[in-house]
C-alpha cells in the first residue's frame, strides 16, 4: 500500500514500479528512519499535535519495527521487494501493528525532509566509522616508517632516481596526505549536522511545528534557515563523495608505489602471502591484488562523484524525483571504502622490506648529482653553473661505466681543469649518500632527527583523535 | 577451494576475500561461462588433448550444472557468498559431480580469456535485447507522431518561442536520434565479434589449440589477432557504456520536454496516470517520475562511462585486477537502460496531447516574425534589412499588445513608411501559422507531407529491423 | 636556454618542445614567482648561503623584470613562445639584466617547490576574488528577495505546483546554497595556508635553509611537515575544483529556473533585456543566452573537476611531468567562474518580475490541498485518512472544472458524507492561500515575519564579510 | 555590429559580452564557414531566391575576405575581440566589401545551422588528419616490432613476471588497439557525413531552398531527415570525443610501460635524449615528459567527453546557448591529440631496446611454471592437479634461490616422489625460454612465425590506407 493515491483511479505500471521502487536500498536506513519518526512523534505530542497515548503507542510500535527488521536484515529474510519505499514500509508494518493512530506519524512532515534527516544521521556514522578506519591506515604508516627511519632508497621523480630519501621519509608522506582526508571528513560534518526535518513537502507547515527540538532530539546542532533549501540540499553528499574521492585518490597512488615496488624488478618489499592471489593457470604467481583492486576502485567513487554532480545538474527546486538517483552512488562509494580500509592498513603493516635492495638501488643512477652541484655552489659557483658542469662529470662517469663517487681528485681535476682548485678530499663526505641525508636537515627533509619528530608527532596525534 | 594455492603457506586475508571475490555480480554470467566450457573442451577431444570421453563426462556435467544454476537464480536460492568467482563455483561444483577429470577442463586456457570471452557472449544477447527494446520506443515515437501531423505547436530555441512546427516534427527529431544509437549499437557488434578464447593467460598456449574452433561454436567471426590484445582488451566495454551514455542522453533530453509540456504552465500534454507517482504529504499531485528517473539516471550511466575509462587510464599489459572493475558498472549501466526501455514507450504512446493548448501557444511570441521577414525579403528587401524591421514591428506590436497578424496593412506601412510599397494584402497568407508551415515544404521540415513520408519510411525501418 | 641540459648532447625533439612549454599558460604565475624568488633570495642571504649585496642585484633585477613583464603583458606585447616555462624565463632575463650572479638564485630550490609555492600564492588571491563576486551574487539575491517578501508564487517539487509559497522565500533557498559555497571557498584556505617552499626537488636541501622564514615572508601560515608532500600535493588543487563545482551547480539549478520562469508559458519573470541576445533569423527573440551558457559552463567546470582527479590517479611520488596538467583546468574553471560571477548578480538584481502572473498561478493546480489535509488532520481524522479524503474531493474538483475554495460547504459534506461534521466555515480561512503562507511560521518558512528576519540576517552576514 | 537586435532597445551588458562571444574560438572555423556560405549563395542563384549578379559578388567578397583572414590569423594581426562570433565577423565584412547586398547571403538559413555544418566539415578534415597521424604511429610499432621478433621478455599480468613472451608480440598487442581506434575514427563518417545545411532556426525554410544541392557541393553523402535534429544533433562531436578518449586510454597504457621500461631497475629501454627533459636542480637527470604528459593528457581528453555529455544532459529541444559549449572542449581534444600524434610515433620508433636485460629478466620469476604445468598435464595429471604440484615445487626453487631449469631429474622426482615417472630428459626442453615461445604457435601467440606474419599483414594494413 502507497502512501499516497487517493486520488488515482488506476495502479501505476509495473515498469513505473520497478523502476520506482527505492527500497532495495534505502532499507539500509531503517534505523535512522526509525529514529526519526520518534523524535518527530514525540515533538508532535510535546506541541499537542497528538496526544501523549498516540505518541506512546507510535513510539512502542515503532521499536518493535526496529527489533524486527534488524533480525530479518540479520538472517538474510528481508525481503524488499514488495514496497515503495522504507518509508512506506515502515508505516504500513505500523498500522499492522497500532491500527489507524499509525496515519497520525506523517502529521507535519513529508518524505522529502525524512529522507534527508534519515541521510544525514546515516552518514554521521558512517563518517565516523571511516575516521576511525582511516586512523588504523595512519597509524599502519608511523608504524612501518618507524621501523625504516634509517633504510635509505633513491626518491624519485618522474619515476627516474633523484635524489637519496629513507623510506620513513617517503611513506611518512602519505601520512600527511591521509590526515588531510581526514581532516576533511572531519569538516564535512559542518554541514551534515543541520537539520531539515520540519521543511515538510518544500514550505515547513501550519502545525506549530518545532524544529529545534526533533534537531537537538537527533543531536543536530543547527537547522536550516530555509525549508526549501532543507530539502533540495545535497551539498553533504557531494562533499562525501569528493572526500572519498580523494581518499582513493591517495590510495591510488600508494597502491601503484606498492605494485612497482613488488615487482622483481624493484624488490624493494614483498607483500605479505595473504595480501596476494594466485593465477589459475600460472602456478608461481603472488599477485599484489589488493593494491590493483584499490587503484581500480578509485575509478568508481570519482564515477560516483560525477554522477551525483550530473544528476543534479540544471534541476529546479525543490524536490525531483532525479535526487532519489543520490542515494546508490554514495552508498556504492561508503561500502568501497569501508571494504578498502577494513584490510589495506594489515597489508601495509605486514610488508615486508627489502632494505638492502633500497640501499643498493642508491648507488645507480647518479642520485648524488645534486650534492655534488651543491658542493661546487658552496664554492662561489653560482649553482646554475654549478648543475652544468655536474652535468658534464656525468656524461663522463656514464661513459665509463662508474658512479660520481668513484672518480678521483685528479680525475675531477682534470675534467674540469679550470674549477680544479673547487675540489677537496671532503667532497666524499658530501657525496656519501648517508651523509648527505643526514646533512639534509631542512625541515619536513628525510634527516633521521627530522623523521623521528615527525612520526613522533604523528603517533601522538592518532592517539588523541583514537579517543 | 580456489583454482590456485599450491604455493601458498597462509590463507588469504579475509578481507581480501571479501574484496577480491566477484561472485555477487559475475554470476550473471553462468550460463555463457557454461557455453565456452563446453565449446573449449569439445575443441581440446577434437585436437587429442583430452579424449572423447573425457570430453562427454566434462560436458554432460557442465549442462547439468547450468540447470541447477537457472533453477537456484530463479527461485532466489543461489548462495554466492563462497567462491572466489563464477569459473571458481563451476570448476568446484564439477568436480564435486564428476572428479578429477574436471582439472582437464582448465588445459590450455586462463581466466584472462575465458572472463572476456563470457562477456562479450553476454553483451551480444544485451545488445540484442536493447535494439528491441530501442524498436519499441522508436515505434511509440512513429505512433503518437502519426497522431499529431498537423498538431501545430511553437518551436522553441532557448526555450523561448521560435518558429510553427508541429508535434509530430518535433517528436520525429528523437525518432532520428534513437535511430543513430539503435545503428551505434548495431555497429558496435563488429568488435564484440571477435573471440579472445585461447589467449590463455596472455601468450596462448604450448598445446596445438585451435582458436578457430572455438570461435566459430560460439558464434563470433573473427579471433584476436594478438593473444596479449586478447586478454587486456576491453573497447567493447567502453563502447557499450558510450553507446547508453548517448541514449541515456537523448532520454534525458526527451524527459526534459515531457517534464515541462506536462507543467500546469504549458499543459501541451497530460501525463497518463499510471505513469506518474503521488505525494505522502500533498494529495493533488500527480509527479512524472519516470520522466524525471530516467533524466536522473542519465547521470548514472555518464558516471559509469568515466569509471570504466578511469580504471584503465595508465594500466600496463596485460591482465591486471583493477580490470575486474569493469563488471560492475556495465551491469548497472544495462540493468538501467533496461528498467527504462522497458517502461518508457508506453509512457510515451500514451501521452495525452492537448492540442488546442498547443496551437493557442502559437498566437502569442511572434513566432511569424521570421515568415514575416521572409515575406519582406522576398520583395527585394535584404533579409538582414528585413530582420531589422520586423524587430520594430515587434517592438510596435508588443507596446500595443496585439500580435503581428493585428496589424492592418495601413499601420504597416504608416510604422514603415519607407516600405510601404512592400506591403500587400497576401501578407496575411504568410502570417497564418498553418499557412508558413504547409508553405515551408523544405526537406525534413514541418509540412504534412513531409512529415506524413518520413513517419512512413520510420515505420519501414521498424518494421524492417523487428524481423 | 633552459635550466637544464649539461647532460645532454641533442636538442629535445621539436614536437616535444610543443607539447612540453607550459609558458603560455603560465606566464599569468610570473608576479607570484618573482615574490616567491624575491623572499628566496631574502632567506639565502638571511643564511649567508648567498651575500648580501649579491641578494640586492637579484632582488632589483626581479623587480624590474616584474614591470616589463606587467606592461608586455598589458599592451599583449609579451611572446610566451620562446621559452620552457615562466621560472625558466625570469632567470633567462634576469642573466641579461644582472649576469652570473642570476645564477645564484636558483641554489636550494627546484621548480617543483617552486610552481607549488607560486600557485598556493595565485590561488590565495582567486579565493579573495572569488568570495568577493560570491558576495555580490549573495547581495542581489537579498536585494530581489526583499522586493518580493510577499509575493506569492507555487513552490514546486516535480516541477508540479506543490504548496503556496513566496518568490522570497524560494530565492532565500539560494543564498543558503551559495552562502555554503562562499564557506567552503573560505575554507579551503586552511590547506593552501600551507608553504612547501623548501622542499626543493623532493627532499629539502644540504643547504641551511630557513623555510619558516619564506613561509613568513610569503604570507603562510604554517609549513608542509614533509617535503616529498610538499611537492606532490595537489588536494588543495582539488578543493578549488570542487569548490568551483558545487558553486556552478547551484547557478546550473538558478539558471534553468530562469530559463523556464522567463518563457512565455510561465512569465514569471522578465530578464532585462541586456542581459539576453537575438537570433540572426528570428527578429522577435529575446533568448536568456546568459543563464544558458552558465548552465552549460557547469559541464565544463564538472569536467575540469575530473580531469584533475583523473590525471593524479595511480602517480606514484615525488613529482611526475603529468602534474604539469593540473593548470590549465583550473585555469579555465579560475576564469569561468570569474566571467559569470562578473555579470550574473547584474542579470539578478534587474529580473523583472510579474507579481501578477505568479499569483495567478497559485490559484490552479490545488496547491491548498495539503492545507486541507491539515484542517481534516486538525479534527482528529488521521493525517494519512485525511491525505485520502482530500484526493477523492480533487478528483472531484478536477472533474468539474473547479478548484478547492469553489466547494461550497454543503459539497463538501456531500461528497464526504462520512466526515461531515469535521467541515465548517472556518475551512476557507485554511484554503486561503495568502493566510495559509502566513499560518506557516515554521523556522525557515514563507511567512513574512520569517523571511524578513532571514533577509535582514543575510544582510548583516554581507556587511561583515564585505569588510 | 551584431547580426540582430532590430527590436532592442539598449546595448547588451558588456559582461554578457565578454562571456558570450564565440569568436575568440570559432575563428578556426573561418574557412568553413566561408566554404558553406558560397555552397548556400549558390543554391540560392540556382532557386531563383538570389539573383546571379547578387551570386557573384557574394562569392567574390567571400573569397578575398578568406585570403585576408588566411594572411591575418597567420601572421597573428588577427584580433578576434571585438565580434560576437565567427559568422558575424564574415557577414560583417562582406558589407564593407561589396555593400547591402550582403545582407542577402542570410537568406533562408540561420546560424543554427550554419555552426552545424561548419563544424561538421570542420571534423571532416581533422579526422583525415588523425587518421593519418595514427597510421604513423600503427607504422613506428611496426618497424621496432620487426627489430624485436626474436627480443624474448617476461609477459606481465599483475605486474608480475608471468609468461616468457617476445618485445614484438608485446607491442603489436598495441598496434591492434591503435587499429581499432583509427577504425573508430573511420566509422565517425558515417554520421559526420550528413548535411544539416537548410534546417535554418529548426524548422527549415518557406523559401524553396535545395537542401541536396548544398550537401552535394560541400561533399556530404546524406542529409537530416528532420531539421530539428539537423540543428540539435551533437552526437558526431560526443563521438569524436569518445573515439579521441579511448585513443589517450591506449596512449596511457603504452606510455605506463615505456615510464616503467625506462627506469633504471627495469632498464628494458632507453628514451632517446631528444625524448626527454631535465631537471633545474639535479644534473644527471633524463626524464622521460613526452610519456608522462601524454598520460596526463588522457585526463583532459576524459573530462572534455564528460564536459560534453554533461553540457547536453537534460536540454530541450532544439538549439540552446548551452551548446555553445561543444567547441572549446572537442577543439581542446583535437589539439592534444595533434600534439601528442606528432611527436609520439619519433619517440616509439627511436626507443633503444636492452635486448639483454629483458632477455635476463626471463630467467627469474618461474615465468616457464606454466610450461612445467603442461608438461605434466601431457602426462595424463589434469592440469588442475599439476598446477598444484608445480605450486609446490615452485616453494622448494625459491626457498634454495634456485630456478626451475636448475633443478635435476633426480630432485624432481625426489620432490614428487608419486609422479616420479612423470619426469624425463626431454623436461628441459620444455622449460627452456626460447623453446617454449616458439612452440606456443597458437594463433596470435609470440612464436617468430606468428608474430612475423602478423606484422607483415600490419605492414600492407598501413600501405593500403595511407594511400
Amino acid at each position: 500500500m502507497s502512501l499516497w493515491g487517493g486520488r488515482y483511479s488506476n495502479q501505476i505500471a509495473e515498469g513505473l514500479y520497478n523502476i520506482n521502487s527505492s527500497l532495495s536500498f534505502d532499507f539500509r536506513l531503517y534505523h535512522y528512519d526509525i529514529r526519526v519518526s520518534i523524535a518527530h512523534v514525540k515533538m508532535l505530542a510535546e506541541q499537542d499535535i497528538i496526544s501523549q497515548s498516540e505518541k506512546s503507542r507510535i513510539v512502542e510500535g515503532l521499536k518493535e519495527i526496529n527489533k524486527e527488521l534488524e533480525l530479518e536484515i540479520k538472517n538474510k529474510k528481508f525481503d524488499y521487494m514488495q514496497t515503495e519505499d522504507i518509508h512506506t514500509l515502515i508505516e504500513n508494518r505500523l498500522f499492522k501493528k497500532i491500527g489507524k493512530t499509525a496515519g497520525k506519524m506523517h502529521t507535519a512532515r513529508s518524505r522529502n525532509d525524512q529522507i534527508a534527516v534519515d541521510m544525514k544521521l546515516y552518514l554521521k556514522d558512517v563518517i565516523r566509522d571511516t575516521k576511525r578506519l582511516l586512523l588504523n591506515l595512519m597509524s599502519a604508516i608511523t608504524q612501518i616508517s618507524k621501523d625504516n627511519i634509517v633504510t635509505i632508497m633513491p626518491g624519485y621523480t618522474h619515476l627516474q632516481r633523484a635524489q637519496p630519501i629513507t623510506f620513513a621519509h617517503h611513506l611518512m608522506a602519505y601520512f600527511y596526505k591521509f590526515k588531510r582526508d581526514y581532516e576533511r571528513f572531519d569538516n564535512s560534518l559542518r554541514n551534515i549536522n543541520v537539520s531539515p526535518l520540519g521543511s515538510c513537502a518544500l514550505s515547513g507547515s501550519s502545525f506549530d511545528i518545532d524544529r529545534k527540538m526533533t534537531a537537538e532530539e537527533l543531536g543536530f546542532s543547527k537547522i536550516y534557515k530555509n525549508t526549501i533549501d532543507g530539502v533540495s540540499d545535497r551539498d553533504y553528499i557531494l562533499e562525501y563523495n569528493f572526500n572519498a574521492a580523494t581518499l582513493m585518490l591517495h590510495l591510488s597512488n600508494l597502491s601503484e608505489e606498492i605494485i612497482i615496488w613488488n615487482t622483481s624488478e624493484f624488490s624493494f618489499i614483498e607483500l605479505n602471502e595473504s595480501y596476494t592471489t594466485g593465477s589459475s593457470i600460472m602456478p608461481q604467481k603472488k599477485n599484489p591484488d589488493l593494491a590493483e583492486l584499490t587503484r581500480g576502485k578509485s575509478g568508481r567513487v570519482f564515477g560516483n562523484l560525477m554522477q551525483s554532480l550530473i544528476m543534479l545538474k540544471g534541476l529546479p527546486l525543490a524536490y525531483n524525483k532525479d535526487l532519489q538517483e543520490d542515494k546508490e552512488s554514495v552508498f556504492d562509494t561508503i561500502d568501497t571504502i569501508k571494504a578498502v580500509l577494513a584490510v589495506y592498513p594489515s597489508m601495509v603493516k605486514k610488508i615486508n622490506v627489502n632494505k638492502k635492495r633500497m640501499e643498493l638501488a642508491c648507488e645507480k643512477g647518479f642520485i648524488n648529482a645534486t650534492e655534488l652541484a651543491n658542493y661546487l655552489s658552496r664554492r662561489n659557483i653560482s649553482f646554475r653553473k654549478a648543475h652544468k658542469l655536474v652535468g658534464k662529470l656525468v656524461i663522463y662517469v656514464e661513459k665509463e661505466g662508474k658512479s660520481l663517487t668513484d672518480l678521483s681528485l685528479k680525475e675531477l681535476q682534470k675534467i674540469l681543469p679550470e674549477y680544479s682548485e673547487c675540489f677537496d678530499e671532503d667532497i666524499y663526505n658530501y657525496l656519501d649518500i648517508k651523509n648527505s641525508i643526514n646533512n639534509t636537515d631542512t625541515d619536513g627533509g628525510p634527516s633521521s632527527t627530522e623523521i623521528t619528530s615527525k612520526i613522533d608527532k604523528a603517533e601522538k596525534y592518532i592517539v588523541k583523535e583514537q579517543i
